[in-house]
């Protein structure tokens, strides 16, 4: 329990390569200003502001210009980098804080831009004010490609959701903003050449090119590149509800509502396709200044292709006998349009094949060993395996899944060196814009040490403590993962007893064991249950087992586990008739009476081990029994209380 | 409590002039649509797709365009009504719901805006889903002006604030945007004719001219008129620091840090300042298509008048004996400035003066007799007296501050039509961009019943009841008022005992005692303690306090009551170390000792009743005393607990 301001090294995430701390503190106040030496362009005095507002957010002191004497945090920057972020730019920087000032020296804007990321993590209240600590730290990332993906296909994510997830990633020092923009479910920008897409294939929703540009700025000013991916030839359900001539099946098509694999496809054997292929590119790519393009080619269906017996003498007379060969037609195709526009191509692990140059990136979301094939073909990649937001996995899982892990492991220097990356990838058939933030976050601030820090910094605990710590300085970026969270709890409960449903919330965690039930999801289908609102690992029971840890040396201890216990025994009564009556809380309230008996199970294991007693025999594997019967899945989450009460239990029994 | 859906008289404010209940439900889910019928503009479409919108955030339900077969809410439209909002214009509309479908109809697009805003209130859970009771509504406001004033001028208030806030009021049927633009410490609007007044005299905080646009034309798609205040010719500090030449005193000015009436002042004699005025009216003016537009005109002080002997010459040369008099020729000549840009002028009550033409505007915080003076005199007025936000009073005393009560109560029917409603004033020495919406909402909505709905609608049980369901309604379009209290709670805590902290926060008030203390504070001056996230009037205490009454017959109300005082009196040992080591929160650590003590006497108190025994001699009086001590402020906040505290002592001791 962290009661004191927290040590930098409790603060920040991703960890700098090299830290040194020193004595004092550099006092932040109303006084606190910003000085930019050396280089200076308006994408570095914009972040400089930005950074000003942060901190307003972060401590609510009004920062006004005008009241900077003399600025605390000078910035010297050596040059301008890149006009727009590219792979592999120099991204280091150097920070020197002592009690009277602070230095930010940096060769690139980039740079400059990481390193105050670094120094907004850094403010924090200190005994009599808020301060950063004296340290110094030279810091660069170990992988040049740090991504999040999100997926603006299966549900819509407006501009708002977007920037303020730029805004987040920026805090973490991810550089990559992977944006999943047509799908079987949508076709998500507006196209001038080819107007049916937006028209036909959105909905109404979809991002103008206007738009786009504002948010490749944006992202630009936060030095993110911005890849944008369309899906072809497969997930294009919604491309050819506009334009079903470019299909494998005579159609005609609609927009799927439902999630899955599907079989509409596009038609690769014939010239028109690429035709229009190539208008569209020449019209999209150029919105888009970032060196890559990512093409997907992941999931094809053949039964389309198998079915059309034009497509079926195309493959024979070409040679091209399966889906497979077809598909690798149809990339190298592909290939020479995106080409054409100035762009290197990514694809998903299904584009590989030896016929494609060694340019391309290969995004493995099959894994490691995946990865270690091509970079040993000379390909790079960049690994997503294992950074699957949407399976709602724990923090340490994606920690500890290293791109140079498992094959990769064993490759050679200048084969891992072929490893660029990884992103973290949110779909969003499980998600909305009101629940995306909650997601995405503060997981991914893991994924991000991963993809920056050393290699050796891997102790789960440590992260733990620190992404907690960034999960709330997040909150000062605008990201909303953890109000949405808090609002939701209200409209749910109708503000009736909404401290009660908290306690609730606080126990359960979000699980994907009931993922393959959810395939009967739809796009129809709302988000708006107890599921949707908690996230996937619970902070306050992950609290609490520190706490049952030290239960058995700690009088202190057991007196804050007996009143979290004792309130989850009392809790159940009090909210029942609030979960009976709503329709969207009626399913949890087993899980209410479950949260009830893990109390009373760790009420009476910590009386056996406060009065020192032995428990009966056969108590310990009836409570075990017990436990693991409430902890099974629920309403499609997981009540995680049983955690810290088995570790008392399993103590009282240990006596 | 509330436990099951709340009826339409629940859920409504401000409450319609008519209501009449029905038999059924309609069901809202993914299928829900809109379809417009008779007339139609993109103002009228604009609302409907927000109102979607607005009830995607209240439900989670994803609201399609296309997945409506058969839209189950028709607006039938009859024109348009005035291009801008206008005083007076017709707001009535008429809402048929049945349990097949709903029909909103009015004569103009406003009444259709408030016809949808009462329509998104009634959108609630009920057994089965979400629903809108089945019913019969003829509605029409009793005030034609009913506004909310914000100073942007003491506090910046960025664009979004207003936005959101705007959305706010429309969901209240708010119809009038005040924007106090000048004053000592700012001048907030960009001027191309005199650009030092926004470059030197808003440390670099003003509104764009687009953004003004902007905001007119948001405000006007929500039927909300925009009537720009610029304070003149006292509270003019800012203007002066950019231009001292108009100023009465020789200068140099700076802007005024500190809060208060301050001495610099127009000079009313020189027809320079007239002729500065007129370029600047003539520049600004058409930036707000309102018919009227705001001078200020309060709290002149004279002194730099009196100093001046060129002033002073011309006062006995025009026979302008007084800084009255003075002000009252100032006023003439801006008056003409203001006309001839084709506007009626609002001030407020200081400009009444028998030579102004009755077709201005007095604004009057002053109250009642001051309104009724100038309505005998052929004045119209409206009335801020009383809904003053930064008073920090109960919602109930706004509410019950009626425009035509006091001596306004006893006007003519032709006088009485002279007060044209009132305003809430949101002054802003006390807020900041991140607090401010949690000080206007929810109590700003008992003001906007009060102008809206009928002057018998008075019982506050009822309208606590409506406000605290619109209070969570409120936060569905985007407003942050609940939100912003969570979040500077984590912030403050450091995400350690949040949920002990909120606790504390619960059962506090924010409280105005000690404003003439806080006349030493500046703009320099944090405001992020508890004072500044905790509202006027506690939710939780309130609801207690109605349980409280039902402890001599309920059991259930005796449980409720002896698991909350447990909670407080074991609150303050688990808070105490996070309140002591925080520098922001070691003033609050006696209040939360105070808590424990509310708690301890809470207990007693239900231990007597409970064993239906007397207290002892003496120990009613005891209580009482021990309670007001721990009731008296401290770090700007009271202490609320001790009032169901009360209600329980004097229950134990009347046995």
């Amino acid at each position: 329990m962290v009661l004191q301001a927290a040590a930098p090294s409790e603060s920040l995430m991703p960890l700098p390569a090299k830290m040194t701390l020193a004595e004092g503190r550099l006092a932040i106040g109303p006084d606190f200003g910003i000085a930019i030496t050396g280089f200076s362009d308006d994408r570095l005095r914009a972040a400089a502001a930005r950074l000003r507002v942060r901190i307003v957010h972060q401590t609510g002191l009004p920062l006004l210009p005008q009241f900077n004497a003399a600025p605390a945090l000078t910035i010297a920057c050596r040059g301008a980098g890149p006009a727009v972020p590219a792979l592999g730019e120099d991204e280091s920087y150097t920070l020197d804080v002592t009690a009277e000032s602070a230095r930010l020296s940096a060769p690139t804007v980039t740079g400059a831009l990481r390193g105050m990321a670094t120094f907004a993590q850094l403010v924090a209240p200190g005994p009599d004010g808020y301060a950063v600590p004296a340290l110094h730290i030279e810091d660069s990332p170990r992988f040049a490609w740090r991504g999040l993906m999100i997926d603006a296909a299966r549900h819509w994510m407006p501009v708002g959701v977007i920037e303020r997830n730029l805004e987040a990633m920026a805090a973490v020092k991810l550089n990559v903003f992977h944006w999943h923009l047509s799908d079987d479910q949508g076709f998500r920008v507006e196209s001038k050449v080819f107007p049916l897409l937006h028209q036909k294939g959105s909905d109404g929703l979809f991002y103008t090119q206007d738009q786009i540009r504002h948010i490749v700025a944006f992202a630009r000013d936060r030095g993110i590149r911005v890849v944008p991916e369309f899906d072809i030839p497969g997930h294009t359900t919604a491309w050819l509800a506009a334009y079903p001539e470019i299909g494998s099946a005579p159609g005609p098509y609609k927009i799927e509502r439902a999630w899955g694999i599907f079989e509409p496809v596009l038609d690769p054997t014939r010239d028109e396709t690429y035709a229009f292929l190539g208008k569209l590119f020449a019209e999209i790519i150029p919105l888009f200044p970032d060196e890559y393009f990512h093409i997907g080619g992941d999931e094809v269906v053949d039964k389309q292709w198998k079915a059309n017996s034009r497509i079926q003498e195309f493959g024979a007379r070409n040679n091209l006998a399966t889906g497979h060969d077809l598909q690798a037609y149809f990339n190298k195709r592909v290939l020479q349009l995106v080409t054409r526009n100035g762009r290197k191509m990514v694809g998903w692990d299904e584009i590989l094949r030896p016929d494609l140059p060694t340019d391309i990136v290969v995004h493995s979301w099959r894994g490691q060993a995946s990865l270690a094939e091509g970079a040993s073909k000379g390909y790079r990649g960049i690994l997503s395996y294992g950074y699957y937001l949407d399976h709602l996995r724990p923090a340490a899982v994606h920690y500890a899944n290293d791109p140079l892990s498992g094959k990769a492991a064993s490759l050679s220097a200048a084969e891992s060196a072929r490893i660029l990356g990884g992103e973290a990838c949110m779909w969003s058939e499980y998600v909305t814009a009101e629940n995306v933030d909650s997601r995405i976050w503060p997981r991914t601030a893991a994924i991000a040490e991963r993809l920056w820090s050393s290699r050796d910094v891997t102790d789960p605990a440590s992260m733990y403590t620190r992404m907690r710590a960034v999960s709330l300085n997040l909150e000062a970026t605008g990201i909303q993962h953890r109000a949405y969270t808090a609002r939701n709890l209200e409209r749910l409960s109708g503000g009736v007893r909404t401290a009660e449903l908290a306690v609730l919330a606080n126990a359960v965690e979000a699980n994907r064991l009931d993922l393959l039930r959810r395939r009967r999801f739809t796009s129809r289908v709302p988000l708006n249950r107890l599921v949707d609102s908690v996230p996937p690992e619970s902070e306050s029971i992950r609290a609490l087992e520190e706490t049952a840890r030290n239960a058995a040396s700690s009088a202190a201890a057991r007196a804050e586990l007996r009143a979290m216990f004792t309130r989850w025994r009392d809790n159940d009564p009090v909210l029942r008739p609030v979960l009976q009556s709503s329709f969207l809380l009626r399913e949890v309230a087993p899980i209410s009476e479950n949260l009830a008996s893990a109390g009373a199970i760790g009420l009476a294991a910590l009386g056996y081990i406060e009065r020192g007693e032995k428990p009966f025999a056969g108590w310990l594997d009836a409570q075990k029994a017990a436990l693991a019967e409430i902890e099974k899945p629920c309403a499609e989450l997981t009540l995680a209380a049983p955690r810290p009460v088995r570790m008392l239990v399993e103590l009282a029994a240990s006596k």
